[in-house]
């Protein structure tokens, strides 16, 4: 492609001793929310304070322990949110609010302003630290970078002198990904040699992979060595804080974690600059679809997303994992088929463990329904109409009947695209349960003998023939066979009732059941089914036999 | 979380042998879209046939030479659109159409009939392997499962006989990470037995990460293990079919070609069912941003976005990476100002590499445009305004006074959200160029002498003060000079220019010039600039002069 040479290969580690690779996530780390910063920067409508309060809320709410609210010192609306917060008692016991600054004096200075009466904050400093950023933004060199880092450390130690509250120190080296990693490295360990973390009193070394710059197995090559390699590392909190500019923000957070990170730092659905931070949701999710608790309040993931997308004006895509409208849909006629199968096979096995193919998990465990699961267009199968009659209606069709049904379906989705649940089910009523014409049937009296052992049904049938009420005997040995010879008799006809099936289509004592008839013509060799609905089984079928002998004897 | 205990941790391989994290991707994989498949199944509105054959174009526009085109024996919208890309000569040479079949003979039978009259196609058949399928869906054994594999084999071989053009048969284990690898490993040579694949015609062996079940890493060492494993590898195409359900597709799709996939199915955006297949767009321009030739033609990514959404009615997430409406855009002050700095550097070295912070590429280079970039609202700093003043309108605003205006621009930010450039121009000229009054620039005659070396200039100025017309003289060492003595005599005020600047705002003979003057006030120590614009760079300084008097002295 044109100006590709323009492009050069980012430099990875040559690092054999990894072994991330051979680990797997075991418990959820520390969350930290960036989505009163990051996540609010990168919004076309920035919230108003009162939308930020409703945001922060909805993140206490959820669990996280640690939620970095702005930039105070560069920002009058964050320095009033923050006061907001603290005015208003809304910052719980056991919840740390975060604030970043740079490493300027008069910055740092507003900062502590900013967090006065805060038992407990975090004082985020950081600056960037690349290669490039170096050369082009800064004219600075390795040591000059280093001091403003240092120097930072500095303002915060004499800031906290007359500070009342907790202080734990953050310190970014930003655009980490972009940084010789034994300069980070160097930079890392003078700031700590500079506060002085303790194991009582950690301080959070915070990784960024401010633009994602390559595969992510080489962020998780990055956290290892200096995962490895940092100084008192029993004092420090290794944070990251993965961005997604090459759609590898989550897996380069999971890498990340099984390279021996403690905390990391997101949004809510990935908001933040550019293609965002990375998304915590989905994070959090992954684990818990693992059998990990994730550490956070997710179990509805519909009022969350409400709440997001109404504070920050952002839409959440129709395929974003675990919150899409159509991450739960197959549309596929053999997927429908196998989650119909599966669902079946959980509920026969009353198993507790979810395993149902094509669904990483149970909708319904984070606040998403069973119905939208399966969606019907001309891609669609048998599969996927027959559960929309179950999950939708309570029709558990014959599997004979599948196809039969499924058919008429497919024809209209050719037609118009996609079927919505209403119109399948007025298909079915229309071409089933309402095909009570030139035959149709009024009422009926059974009578059943027992003579030696044998039992003998006589059935008296009213009905209407093309309007016209008519009646007719049968005998048989059962109200479907004495019905079945009757009507044979009756109209001519040589019919033979192949199977036979019914339920309840409700519970209770007034309940619904239906029924079910796979009836052939023998003459013409046709088959069909026909089906029938009563309060009364008995009715039922008999409605059923009608539907199959109008659909098979039919005008239409 | 509730709920936690009813899932599993998807068992990993025990795979210390593997070499894919020391590897770097060097080359374009075999691509090939399922667009027409599984990204048209999964939408709500599949494509009619006509926005079939605008997206089958479009790919072939790319370059596409594998297109997967759909399950012709199970949709007769699928055979028909076949038979018309047929009829109407629409596959180029070089370009193999794929079909998608079950093992069924009377389906492979009439896929046989689609492809009828096709030099070269692929076949692929396929069957679910995981070990869930083969208990809940199937009710089969593992000798059950590859039976129905292979017999699709000896189905596509029968056929083959009577068929007239060339058929390169694909296999895919359908769920392959949910089956165990001994059990794929010995169905995949158990099919390629049956086939015979030799180096000269090759079979494809698709592995699909049907449902994406653990951390990408794990799929990576499936793929590693299959691709050290593999009867007779060098007559095989190893391909990866990824899907997206943790979020991590892109990622598992990068580590499956460092493990040593050849193929990979997927498609534009990431279209498919549920969360999508994996976005072969993404993984084109990753490639690209590390000067590796995608082998793509996707130098438009808006025209490829707009036939994208029109044929399949789906809409591009503003964060999705590369084609996202915001991703090009920095609202953060720091960012903006790195940007812009950058900018500058790559024009001053003229560098052809690009390098600039906060963008991974070069917007242009995939037809994007530099204007959106930088989005000002009230997280933005004085960077972004600089920057929009410039990139826009051609206003190099000089160091001092990016602080200022911006400061101006950041309060309309805090009140109404972002800014647009229009309203930051509208700004720029209500406080700088048309501040007019009360002291009015009218006209000025500049009389220069030189005497023994030294410049005298006399500038006699013509202005109105509140509307009434007056005039001063005022001598100096140059123009500049000359009217600020001038002025100060005149309004009785005391006044310096700090500092100057003036720079054409286009090219030509009639180019209007823009002058920037730093005025202090020296009696109460206040500074502001001035700015100026004229087709003559003396009263665009004039003019600057004014401006800045007017802001220091003016009544509001």
């Amino acid at each position: 492609m044109k100006n590709v040479e323009r492009y050069q290969r980012v430099p990875v580690v040559h690092y054999p001793e990894r072994e991330w690779p051979g680990k797997e996530i075991q418990k959820a780390p520390a969350w930290c929310s960036v989505d009163l910063r990051d996540g609010n920067q990168a919004l076309v409508e920035p919230m108003v304070v009162e939308e930020k309060i409703e945001m922060f809320n909805l993140l206490v709410e959820m669990g996280f322990k640690e939620i970095e609210i702005g930039f105070p010192a560069a920002s009058q609306i964050e320095f009033d949110f923050l006061r907001q917060l603290v005015d208003r008692n809304l910052i719980p016991d056991d919840v740390m609010v975060q604030v970043l600054t740079q490493c300027r004096e008069h910055l740092v200075k507003r900062t502590f302003e900013a967090i006065q009466g805060i038992k407990k904050a975090v004082v985020h400093i950081y600056n960037s630290t690349s290669t490039l950023q170096r050369d082009v933004v800064f004219h600075m060199d390795r040591e000059e970078i280093k001091k403003i880092a240092t120097d930072g450390v500095a303002m915060v130690k004499n800031y906290m002198k007359d500070h009342d509250g907790e202080v734990v120190l953050e310190y970014s080296p930003e655009s980490f990904t972009g940084t010789e990693l034994d300069f980070a490295l160097d930079i890392c360990n003078a700031v700590q040699r500079a506060w002085g973390p303790t194991p009582e009193h950690k301080m959070i070394m915070n990784l960024p992979s401010t633009v994602e710059m390559t595969t992510p197995n080489v962020y998780a090559d990055q956290i290892e060595w200096m995962n490895r390699h940092l100084e008192n590392r029993e004092s420090i909190i290794l944070s990251v804080h993965p961005h997604n500019d090459r759609g590898t923000g989550v897996a380069a957070t999971e890498l990340a974690l099984l390279a021996g990170a403690d905390r990391v730092e997101g949004t809510l659905f990935g908001n933040g600059e550019r293609t965002g931070n990375v998304d915590i949701l989905t994070l959090a999710y992954n684990m818990f679809s693992q059998g990990i608790d994730p550490e956070l309040e997710i179990s509805d993931v519909k009022r969350i997303a409400e709440v997001y997308e109404r504070c920050t004006k952002m839409h959440i895509d129709p395929r974003h994992p675990y919150a899409g409208k159509l991450v739960f849909t197959a549309f596929s006629g053999s997927h429908q088929d196998a989650i119909n199968k599966g669902m079946h096979a959980l509920l026969e096995r009353q198993s507790k463990v979810w395993q149902v193919p094509y669904l990483p998990i149970d909708p319904s465990d984070i606040g998403r329904e069973y119905e939208p699961i399966v969606r019907i267009n001309s891609q669609s199968g048998k599969g996927g109409v027959a559960f929309v009659m179950d999950t939708f209606f309570g029709f558990k069709l014959p599997r004979g009947m599948h196809k039969e049904f499924a058919d008429m379906i497919q024809k209209i989705a050719e037609r118009q695209g996609e079927v919505a649940p209403e119109q399948i089910m007025e298909e079915f009523q229309k071409n089933y349960l309402d095909r009570k014409e030139p035959y149709h049937f009024k009422k009926c009296k059974i009578t059943d003998f027992e003579s030696a052992g044998d039992f003998t049904t006589v059935a008296v049938v009213t009905y209407t023939d093309h309007g016209v009420e008519k009646q007719f005997e049968g005998v048989g040995n059962g109200p479907i066979d004495a019905v079945q010879r009757g009507l044979e008799e009756e109209l001519g006809i040589n019919i033979k009732v192949l199977d036979y099936s019914e339920h309840a289509l409700t519970s209770g004592s007034g309940a619904q059941a239906a029924s079910y008839i796979h009836m052939m013509d023998q003459d013409r060799k046709r088959v069909t089914y026909g089906v029938g609905i009563s309060s009364n089984i008995t009715r039922a079928s008999l409605r059923g036999i009608f539907s199959a002998v109008n659909r098979l004897y039919g005008d239409n």
